[in-house]
């Protein structure tokens, strides 16, 4: 059996991510980090997620001590943009390098599991605007992982899938719908508030791709 | 003041290279990795040559604890293959994408302290084989963080510097011996005992290195 690497954050990109790799025969295994993120509830559901798939899961613990991003930070405000702006410069919630180390250590995951293939639920349409989730920056992770690692030296590859890469908010939930994604599972809001905030970027981004899809959020 | 990040692993080429980076006028923040490898006497020198030349420095604790190295697991035994078939292929103390991994964090750290360099203290001559010390590499490396970054997509840059790449060892202990590194607290073993075992790859590279300089190494 085809063995993969998911990267599981608990929103609904990596939910949807994750069934697609296995309605296509992949045996998944699940890395979560714990990088120091404003609240644990997204873990706390990447780990049902995990569970709820029947996946072996694996949290991760890599805070990121040295800052730089008002994810990070509680006290610091999140951008409240309006979905129009959104995507439209690098807001104040990117984390430098974040999917960079969280693809470096699926890399090394997937050499020491003889895994030949990541998946991650990266976007670049409807998205925050985050460069670490174009199209070229994951080829260039690929050419990376050829030259680096002993696999890639060795005749084989791990290739970095991105099966969202090019799709709407509302398209991934009708795909996801099809394949019974648990999205009561999944939480998306940065806030992480016994509800959803409704106002930062990536509740916004959750409600359009709902309403695209003209399917009714079990969360709303 | 130019900043630069500084990858320290307690050996004699990273220790070179730090030296290196003060000499061309750096204003040098080390960072030092607790992977889970097979003893702590490496960090702990690691720590000692950032103090000794007034570094600020960071242990970054992030264990490997999906394996897949010999470095990794105290039981395993390392490679003894002699200094003529060292380089010949990847050996089994290869830990998968290390440098990538550190790397990606050391990029991180880069960009939330606006430092537009990374000092690595790889060698692609005189080394133990591994694939993520070659020189292309660290170019796909540098295109990764152009594509990636916030710093990168905005006209700056984040170059990967690696002054000891096309260096002998010899080459490598003479320049460091000019610029008065101290490598009495430099540590190369991989076993970590009391001495050095004289027998494991980088014991080996080591003496290799001090011979060819005509230096005494202040270990020996």
């Amino acid at each position: 059996m085809k063995k993969a690497i998911v990267l599981l954050s608990g929103g609904l990109d990596s939910a949807t991510t994750l069934h697609m790799a296995l309605d296509k025969g992949y045996d998944c295994r699940c890395l979560i980090f714990d990088y120091g993120q404003r609240h644990k509830k997204e873990i706390k559901h990447a780990v049902k997620i995990a569970k709820s798939a029947g996946c072996v899961h694996k949290v991760i613990k890599l805070p990121f001590s040295w800052g730089g991003s008002h994810l990070l930070d509680k006290e610091a405000p999140l951008p409240k943009r309006g979905i129009k702006n959104i995507g439209k410069k690098i807001p104040s919630t990117y984390v430098p390098s974040r999917n960079t180390i969280f693809l470096s250590v699926a890399a090394s995951v997937a050499e020491a599991t003889a895994a030949g293939a990541i998946f991650i639920g990266a976007n670049a349409v409807d998205y925050s605007g985050y460069p670490d989730c174009r199209p070229g920056y994951f080829k260039a992770f690929e050419t990376l992982l050829k030259r680096g690692t002993k696999r890639g030296t060795s005749g084989g590859h791990i290739r970095i899938i991105t099966p969202l890469i090019g799709r709407t908010k509302g398209e991934i939930i009708k795909i996801g719908s099809r394949l019974k994604v648990p999205y009561h599972l999944t939480w998306s809001c940065y806030a992480g508030g016994k509800a959803a905030c409704m106002r930062c970027d990536s509740c916004l981004l959750r409600k359009k791709g709902f309403d695209e899809a003209g399917i009714k959020d079990p969360l709303a």
